[in-house]
């Protein structure tokens, strides 16, 4: 198609890479869980490509997704608008720009109140300015959302995580580990709605290779930053006191996702959004209790690490 | 107190007005459910008070709430800018206006999926403008969000709202009907968040003591237009599709209430915002199944109505 753009070869090694992620980390939550996820090649015309997999009411995940997209197309003048605040260099007065993107993204709730939701999404992103000249950028990043808090879960995680970007850069993991504390607020609570991880977007200050292969890194590690977790916690003991907190704290992450979530919001004010797609991150189940106080002190030990991030790794 | 202003004789009458309705609501509601509502009255230093009155797990319903406030104070030059948009006439560079306002608000979630939810709320705003003169209006309506359609109780709370609207004007009940149907839409499922009813803003055309007795008349409209309803669906049989239906449709009020009621964006906006009586309206328990599709005729009914609002009365 003349339309479409000369994708840079960053674009084909990330498209390569987010389907091998996303079959291994399909297999392995199959292999935690015992059923296998329904998967869905969804094509766009000659537009682009993806493939959801998801797992509903599995034995150890109550709900979960893993999607990814391949899309190329135009952006119209008001989605260049919105792209203005988050990435510098776009020109302002372009009515239409060629972009091609390549993503993964995934939210995972597991039955079990001892166990963590967690979510991750890497992307990459392209685009032909006016003048001919290619902009393009990294973002994403993976966060744990515990009801029941362990702190060796949090460390666990954070650790792997700072692992994977001090390889890369030193500065990378403060500064990441800070915007996602940044990002997850649910403002009208004042705290947010997990123990964080790593956010980052418009990353574009190096040689694509580098942050290529700097994400690449940040997508291998989410199965060894979980999986270790799910196996301690999936099968665990608890009392009704942690499934209705887990029920609330699934409320509150609902309230992140439709209000705040910059993804999300942009996806349902689109023309002709694909809602079950966008919305498939939200919990299977969630409570709202008027005045809602947690009485155990691993439900108020969350709370804290919530009000108060805390520096796990 | 120097700073309070001289509030209308309106202003009075409708304090008086939302206390008794939101007693004889309250009373009314009890009566069907055998179980008490909580109530806790607050007061905001000298700038006002008001009764929150609340149910969680009762017999019939699972949560509910019925609040009145009256309230005194300055509007920053924020929430001036804000008012522009809803009511002409207020002067665009006034840095304080000192208003008065007086609302009851209600939502009611029974537990019975044969039961709707319904939500009534009726104020009255007025405030002092820069040149000294008096502005003032009404807001309010009430609604009814069934998951089984029962098309007599559609026809009942439509009609008796539209026999108070024809008692006071004819042209009332088309107008706030339709308003209703366009302010509940849930804009990305393209589809109303129930059956509707009636919904009004910045309604001053006319003597202020004639829109006075017409949000009266609504206001007393409501316990005729619920409990006959109430008396029918409560104790009904229901079966597990009904329940699960039910929390999908509550799912679908949550995102309403957070994403686009306008009340609820702007008090969660506000510096402190008092969380948990603004979401208090959002139901006990909610559910997001992906790809669900209701397999039951009278399910199907429901989604008929809200993707194609009704004329029912």
């Amino acid at each position: 198609m003349s339309c479409r753009i000369q994708v840079e070869p960053t674009g084909k090694l990330m498209e390569e890479l987010i389907l091998d992620v996303q079959q291994k980390i399909v297999a392995g939550l199959e292999a935690i869980d015992g059923q296998k996820f329904y998967q869905d090649r969804w094509t766009k015309g000659e537009g682009g490509y993806g493939i959801s997999c998801v797992i509903q009411e599995g034995n150890v995940f109550e709900k979960g997704g893993v999607n990814t997209s391949i899309v190329q197309g135009v952006l119209s003048q008001d989605a260049v608008q919105r792209m203005r605040a988050n990435h510098e260099g776009i020109d302002r007065s372009a009515k239409e720009l060629p972009f091609f993107a390549a993503g993964i993204s995934m939210v995972i709730h597991p039955s079990n109140p001892m166990a963590p939701t967690t979510h991750l999404n890497y992307r990459y992103f392209e685009l032909v300015n006016s003048d001919g000249r290619k902009i393009w950028w990294f973002g994403g990043g993976a966060d744990l959302t515990p009801s029941v808090l362990f702190e060796d879960d949090a460390r666990h995680f954070h650790k792997l995580h700072k692992d994977a970007c001090d390889r890369h850069d030193p500065t990378f993991y403060p500064r990441f580990k800070k915007w996602a504390d940044d990002y997850f607020l649910i403002k009208h609570r004042k705290e947010t709605r997990g123990i964080g991880g790593i956010f980052f977007d418009d990353l574009s200050e190096k040689d694509p290779k580098d942050l290529f292969a700097f994400v690449k890194d940040c997508a291998y590690t989410f199965l060894p930053s979980y999986i270790p977790i799910m196996e301690k916690r999936k099968d665990m003991e608890f009392t009704e006191a942690d499934k209705e907190f887990q029920l609330i704290r699934r409320g509150y992450y609902t309230e992140f996702n439709v209000m705040y979530d910059r993804g999300t919001w942009f996806g349902l004010q689109a023309p002709n959004p694909r809602v079950e797609s966008i919305l498939m991150t939200l919990p299977l189940h969630a409570s709202w209790r008027y005045n809602y106080e947690p009485k155990e002190e691993r439900h108020k030990a969350l709370l804290e690490a919530t009000h108060n991030p805390v520096e796990w790794a």
